[in-house]
Parts: structure tokens; C-alpha cells; sequence
């Protein structure tokens, strides 16, 4: 009895001690949600059991968030890759072919041999004391490694960094982006993060209170976006991208979409710009971007950039722009638009997918809205070390004059060209297709060709109870073993239909999946084609 | 105003197209939050300016997170470092001594050779090839690397992998957890992360429906959970450890802080359960994580197990046993309890925190949950094949007849006994300072030394508006350099006070750490002493 008696009046303290601590400086340890209110009789000891931890009683946002590129399709393509493996033949073809996530090291893209030496030796630097290091690794790959290395302190790659990332890194990244640009940029700006994605998830996680708080995406759009959005309880407002004008982003549309969700008493916070477009492929004209700062600056937005296929572009007319780049030219500063660009090590050239290195570049915030920021950054401390060398590395490749220079230039341009190639074939053979028709991927990993089904093909979807560009894919990926994507997991015009495709697959493949995709196509229209329109 | 009429129907039709698709296989991108209800005039096109992005409008769950161990303590030290670098001599101290995190890198301690040999080997596997590169590493690293490459996927290590991680790692794991427990693991149940953090915050976004859900938690606790809990808008329930028992873990207290916050109404859903403990280094016995498990399995309760100081335990009366172990060896099997077990690669004897390499292992969730789990995770695509690659070597490091194996266990050993060393030599000099008691690290990295803090010091800490045992830490910190965290941060009995310390300085340092440490608190003693008690 005294024993329980002293334990309440501890609790008690412990409860007020919550409260008072949150406006000291070392504030407790959690928000005093439990308030241990006094009660005058025994706590009760029943036990009662509650339900255990079922789909039904998890957190329903986890539920509703849906992430389609690695969704049902995958899932099927993994079980079907098992068949082939252990009973070969068991399908009319004999290789699983990923189109449905942009992974190029995946199909075969080999890594640039300067990224992975400066790596290697970062991992292990004894091997920098040892003269056969000199016969293994070029001399700018060693010459990088000991500057990267005299940048963290006491050398430590195995050390937690500081949680924005290691600054020396960060501020080569600076260089580069400053160098991209012609403005400065600022190492304190620079968030260095697993990948692109969790930059993403910390600024909806920071954005979005509630379900009236909404985030104007594209649609069609990466799910990334509707899955964190959905995540952290807000509202995906969407505004669609024009299909008949290349996937164009009519100011229009942005300014229709923004109204009605303020009829709905949404406060939409933020704009996504997925530029190069993901799944669309287009890049924006310099004067479309200028709209959109300017839509940006006179709605009080966010702009959310999300720019990681900066390098990936193909067309010979079109050029990547940064935001930040369009909004300095337009001779705003960093206190006249909030602007977050997103950029990773797993795109461009350097397909760097599993490294998870990536970074964004918060201008436009206060610091005290930025130490917030890095508050929540702090608590999962640091990215990880190598994917951090590696996002100053592909801001800060060889330059002329460098040994490694030349060979780089080689393989970076090797595998640009051959994404070019490689992407006007496959929109070639997609809108060689019935019925098919496929806007040009001027930049980014994919293509979206538009599917107009036939209408008994559109029952039997409905009789398989699945979309009916679900159902096409799945019946893509049973006949030819090739796995693309539903346009429904990224959103489109109600009543079209499209599929996404990234532009990866080897380009010595590239031949015989057209013919398969042909194949199948046609076998598909001749099973469903309507009749009278044949 | 064909447009606008055009548009509003598109928009009606995307609006039940979203709700239609919710139950289709390829479901829309995002909730159906913005319901495009059908309005009759025109769209209003008035513009008004929401409030921008300020402290004030960002996500309050943002704001009321607090995570101490990089907190405020934490950037005056950085400001002090910076100071010490521009004008040196203007402290009364040469280097800032960080033991505010464990973080073993960071203060010296080297990495395992073997495992940075295969991280480079898989880096840049063209070294492979290469005649010089026997010279340069060990056989059996080189061949742990072929393994390693073997298990990837067209051994691209530049690769997504499955979003759990690589099959042939986990599998890799599984075998570790079996050799180490006695009982079968499975690699379906194993969830590669970036280190153990992000692993935590999945778990709580899935338990985590409202405040009215609970999280038993033991105080003090590492503040990652309180974060956690704080940025997923859960209910922290506190049960504290006995400081007079070793940081005992008492059934009574569990059962007791249960009852009261069901008569709050909070649905507890999981219990945590740091073992080793942190910051208290207490090892749970069998016997009291046999008690645990009861208690668990008789409220429903998932347990998350923190296990990653597994590999840290120094008291010689004193064994590591994992919550699957205990709860096999009680007979009960993988459906009998919702068992979470987490472990990283940051700590153990390896200490390699900026790789992020961890995991978590789920048993006790229905296929379905863990369908979930899975979804969640592809969202962020996968963890870093490096940390990957690293949680497969840390659960299977070299074995007797390896080549390395006798270098290996001398560079183990040694870390592991100087750890045991370090953490006597410090417990025993808290256990000297006048009004300080600490109790022995069994394990972990840690100190949790108690204050027994004079009158007047805790009145001169309210009129600097903070609370005492950061008011300590504060003039430790400005008097020699050393970083503590104030036990404010991780909670504690109201009325007591703590801080937490690293055992982790390099151990020819200790002796003039501990004659600082002494130094200082004479000299704070006699500041603050209180009268007719000297």
C-alpha cells in the first residue's frame, strides 16, 4: 500500500515536471499526452484485452497510402521470376524485365569507375598507405579520397555526422550547384539525405497539420507524393498536366485547381514541379517556369522541386533550369520564395540506386522554420556516409585535366546516348502500336503512352475486377515476361488509360522487346478489338 | 467558359474515380480528401495569401518532438569547437570531447578490418579481377565479397533491391540470429534499414492511430522513442526503471502505469523495452524478460525490443538474451506474441554509425500487417546496400580458419575490454565526485550518473532558466570541453537529476578526462555548496 502511494505521487510529479519542462531549454521527454490526474481509489488492475495488432487496428493513413511501383504488378513479376527459376520453360519467355522502376544498374548500366574508386578507397583507407593502390586506382580517384577525407573529422567514415551532412561535403556541393546555376549557393541550406525520398517526407511531415492541409501535385505524378502525403494525413490537390501539348503544366490549371480547393477550405501549402517529369518525360520551357514562380510567390507556396533528372535530358531543344536558377534570374533572392529542390544520387547519369545519397536545398525559410528541419533530421542523426561522398561526387565529377577525366566523359556520355536511343525507339515502337499513342520523353527515365482500349477489352478488365490499364499490364507481363506500371497508380484522366515504361532495358535487348511487345499487342487487339472498327 | 465546364467535369470525374478505385488493384494516387462536389458558379478566383511557413503554422507534432542527444548542449559545443579552431587558446580547453553520443568512430576507435575490406571489395568489385588486389586484401574477405555478389542480383550493388533488402543477406542474418539464439529465423521476417531509427518510426506509424494510442516506455529512455512517439502524434507511457535496483525493470510498475493509462483511456499497444539498457546499462536477467513476455502476452501487447548493444556487455555475472530466445524458450512460437527485434550496425564492438545499417526482425504479425510493413518500406524503395551488405557481416563475422579470424578477434577483444575498462574507470570516478552516485554499465555505452545537486546550484540553474542537471552539463561543458546530455532529456524521478555519458573516450585520454571532471565539480561544489553542510 505505501508502495503504490509513493507511486502516485511520483507520477504526479512526473506529470507536472512534463509540462513545466517544455519551456526550459531541455524539455522532457515526450508531450504530457498522460497526464496522470490525481484518483483517489486503488488504479484499477482488470485486465481487458484489446484487440490485437490486425490491418483493421494498425494506423488507417498506412493503409491508404499506395505505392504502385513496387505494387501488385511487382509482386506478380517476383512470383513469376521464382516459376522461371525453378521450372524453366514454365513461361513463354525466359527473363523477367523490370521496366517498372527507374533502376538502371538493375538492367545492366554499369556504375562509373571514378564514383566507385573514390568509394572503395573511402571504405577502406589503408588501402591510400599501400603502393599497390597505385596500380589499382587512377591518381584523381586517390587524390579525392584523401580530400574528402581530410574534410570529416578525424577521418571517420564510420563516424554519425552532422545531421545535415558532413559539411566539407556539403559545401563541394555548394560549388557544384553554384557552378550549375550562376548563383551562390549556401552549405547551410544543403539537407544531404537517404535518397530523395526521405527530403520529401520531411517536408510534407513538416507541411502538412491536418486533412485540410493539401499539396498541389501533377497528376499524372511519382506516388512517391500521394503515398507521403497520404502518410501524413493531408490532401493531394491535383492539377493535371495537358497530354494533347506534350504533358504540358498550364498555369491555368494551377490557378483553377487552387480555387477549388479553397471553395473546399483546404489550405494548400505547397506546389510539386516534377521536372523532368516523372512518369511524363517533358521538361519545362524557361518561361513556363517563370510562371510558376511567380504563381507561387502571389499564392504564398512552397515550391517543392523535385529535379533529380537533372541530367537526364535527350531532347537537343530542351535544357534543365533549376528553380532556384529561374527564380535568381528573375532577380529574386532567398527571402522571396520558398523553394526546396530535391536531387539524388539514383538518377542521371550515374543510376547510383542502392547507394541512397541524395540531398535538398532549402531557400526561401526562416531559420528557425530550418532548425525545425534539423531537429527532425537529428533524430534519425545522419544519412548514410558513402551515399553522402557520393552526392558531392556527382556535383563535383572530374574536371579537364583530371586522369580519370577522359574516361568519364566516355562512360557518362555512353550511357546518355544510349538512354537518348533507347527512348526514341521504344516511343517509336509504342506509337507504332493500335491505338496507341506516346508523347516524346525529352528528359527523365520513362515513357507514358496513352492505351485506347477497346471497349470488350475495358469489360474484361471490369468482369477481372481491375482497371483496364491493369489488366493490360498483366496480361503484358504473363505473355512477354516485361513489367511496366498502371497509369492508374499515378493518376490520369478518368476514362484514359496508360502505362509507364522505363527507358532501361539493355539497349542489345531493346530489339527483341519490341517485337514482343508488338506481338503481344496485336495478339491483345485481335482478342478484344471492337468489332466494326477492325 | 467551355474550359472551365470542361474542367469541372474532368474534375467530378477524377473525384469518383478516386473513390471508386480505392477498392480496384490499382488504386488511385492519393485519398479522396478533395471531393470536387459539383458548384454551380463559376470557380472563385479571389486571391488571398495564406500564412507563410512559420514556427507557428509548420506541424505542431514537428514542434513538440525533442531529441536532446544532438539538442541545444549539443550546438553550443559546436559553437565552442568553432571558437577553439578561429582563436585558439580562448577556452580552457584544447578539443571539444564529445560524449554525448555513442558514436565510437568519432573518438578514435578504428573499424573492423574485415568488414571495410568486403564493403571496398563490393564498392568497386572490378578489384576483383586484379592480381595486386590479393596483395592488398585478405583471402577471405575477397571471397566473402564473391559470396556477397553472388547474393545480388546481377551483382549490382548500385541497385534498388527488394524493398526488405536483399533476399541472400537476409537469409545471410537469419542464419546469425539462429546461431545466436538456438532457434530458427526466417529471412521473410527480416526488414533491412538505415540503421535501426527509421525501423522504430515504422513501427510507430503503424501502431500509431491518435493521441489516445499508448507506448509503454521505460524512464529514462533513449529519445528517439519519445521523438518517435511525439512526430506520429502517440501517448508516451511512462514506466520508470529503479535507480536503487540496478535500473530494474519491475512487473509491478508495468502493470501499475498500464492500469492508469487505461483509466485515461489510451489504448497501450506496445510496450519498448532497451536491453542493454540506454542511457542505464542495465542487462535484464532471463528470468525478468520471461516476466516481460507474460505481461505482454497476457495485455496484447506488441513487444518492440531494442536490441542493438547486444554485443556490448561487460559484466562478467551478466549474458545477452534476446527476446526470441527467452520467448521460444518458453515454448511459445512465432503466433503467441508480437515480437519486434531491433539491431544496428552503430553499435556493438563494430561501431560503424555513419554506414546506417540495421535491421528489424518481425515475428508474431499476420501476413497481412507485414504486407503493410512491406508497403510502408517501398515507399523509401530500399536501405542502403552498403548498410546492407554490413548487417550481413556483423551477424556473420569471420569463423575459426578463416584468415582473418584471429585478426578479427584481437581487434573485437580489444575494443570490447577497453569499453569494459573505460566504463569502470569512469563509473568509479562519478562514484568519487561528492554527492554523485552512478550505477555499474552491465552494458551498452553508457553512464547515467545521478546528481545529488545543492540547494543553491538549483536555484542559480532556475534563474538561468534552465533546469539543473543542464545547467551542470552546461558549466562542464564551458569549464573543459567535455559534452554530456542532461538527464532531463531522456527523463527522470522528478526532483532527481542525471547525466548521461559516453564510455567512449579513447582510454589514454581517460585519466585527464576524469582529472577535468574532478576539477570541475570541486570547483562547483564549492561554488554552489550549501551552507553548514560542507
Amino acid at each position: 500500500m505505501r508502495r503504490l502511494a509513493m507511486d502516485r505521487a511520483k507520477r504526479l510529479l512526473f506529470g507536472s515536471f512534463l509540462s513545466s519542462s517544455q519551456s526550459s531549454l531541455t524539455p522532457g521527454p515526450a508531450s504530457s499526452c498522460f497526464p496522470f490526474s490525481p484518483f483517489s481509489s486503488e488504479a484499477p488492475m482488470s485486465l481487458y484485452k484489446f484487440p490485437p495488432v490486425t490491418v483493421e487496428t494498425i494506423n488507417p493513413k498506412v493503409k491508404r497510402c499506395e505505392y504502385a511501383v513496387r505494387g501488385e504488378i511487382v509482386s506478380h513479376a517476383q512470383r513469376l521470376q521464382q516459376e522461371l527459376q525453378t521450372k524453366p520453360g514454365s513461361h513463354p519467355f525466359d527473363e523477367i524485365l523490370y521496366c517498372n522502376i527507374g533502376n538502371p544498374q538493375a538492367l545492366g548500366q554499369q556504375p562509373i569507375t571514378f564514383f566507385r574508386e573514390v568509394l572503395a578507397l573511402c571504405d577502406y583507407p589503408a588501402l591510400l598507405d599501400r603502393d599497390e593502390t597505385h596500380a589499382l586506382f587512377s591518381s584523381d580517384a586517390i587524390a579525392r579520397a584523401w580530400e574528402i577525407l581530410d574534410l570529416i573529422p578525424d577521418r571517420a567514415t564510420g563516424a554519425y555526422s552532422h545531421s545535415q551532412g558532413i559539411k566539407g561535403l556539403r559545401e563541394a556541393i555548394a560549388v557544384g550547384i553554384a557552378e550549375r546555376d550562376g548563383f551562390p549557393a549556401n552549405a547551410d541550406d544543403i539537407f544531404l539525405t537517404d535518397g530523395a525520398s526521405p527530403a520529401v517526407h520531411m517536408m510534407m511531415q513538416l507541411l502538412i497539420r491536418s486533412e485540410k492541409d493539401g499539396i498541389l501535385c501533377p497528376i499524372p505524378q511519382y506516388p512517391l507524393y500521394s503515398a507521403s502525403i497520404a502518410l501524413h494525413g493531408g490532401c493531394l490537390v491535383p492539377y493535371y498536366l495537358d497530354e494533347g501539348k506534350g504533358w504540358g503544366l498550364e498555369i491555368f490549371e494551377l490557378k483553377q485547381q487552387l480555387a477549388v480547393a479553397r471553395t473546399q477550405s483546404i489550405t494548400v501549402r505547397a506546389l510539386v514541379v516534377i521536372n523532368p517529369g516523372n512518369p511524363t518525360g517533358q521538361v519545362l520551357s524557361e518561361e513556363n517556369q517563370k510562371e510558376i514562380v511567380e504563381f507561387c510567390r502571389k499564392e504564398g507556396l512552397v515550391l517543392l522541386a523535385d529535379e533529380v533528372y537533372q541530367e537526364n535530358i535527350y531532347a537537343d531543344n530542351k535544357k534543365f533550369n533549376s528553380f532556384k536558377k529561374i527564380s535568381r534570374s528573375m532577380g529574386y533572392g532567398g527571402d522571396d520564395l520558398p523553394l526546396i529542390s530535391f536531387q539524388s544520387v539514383s538518377k542521371g547519369y550515374y543510376g547510383e540506386c542502392g547507394k541512397r545519397g541524395g540531398y535538398m536545398e532549402v531557400t526561401g525559410l526562416s531559420s528557425d522554420v530550418k532548425e525545425q528541419i534539423y531537429k527532425v533530421a537529428s533524430v534519425n542523426l545522419c544519412s548514410n556516409i558513402s551515399g553522402q561522398i557520393l552526392s558531392s561526387l556527382v556535383m563535383n565529377p572530374p574536371k579537364v585535366g583530371d586522369e580519370s577525366y577522359e574516361s568519364y566523359m566516355a562512360e557518362k556520355d555512353e550511357i546518355l546516348s544510349s538512354l537518348a536511343r533507347r527512348a526514341k525507339a521504344l516511343e517509336d515502337a509504342f506509337n507504332s502500336l493500335e491505338g496507341v499513342t506516346c508523347n516524346k520523353a525529352e528528359g527523365a527515365m520513362y515513357l507514358f503512352p496513352r492505351l485506347h482500349l477497346p471497349q470488350k477489352a475495358i469489360k474484361a478488365a471490369e468482369a477481372a475486377k481491375t482497371a483496364p490499364d491493369a489488366y493490360y499490364a498483366r496480361r503484358l507481363l504473363d505473355a512477354t515476361g516485361i513489367v511496366v506500371v498502371p497509369g492508374s497508380g499515378f493518376g490520369q484522366v478518368p476514362g484514359t488509360w496508360h502505362i509507364r515504361s522505363t527507358i532501361l532495358p539493355p539497349e542489345d535487348k531493346i530489339p527483341a522487346i519490341i517485337s514482343r511487345l508488338k506481338a503481344f499487342h496485336e495478339a491483345f487487339m485481335d482478342e478484344f478489338r471492337d468489332q466494326g472498327v477492325a
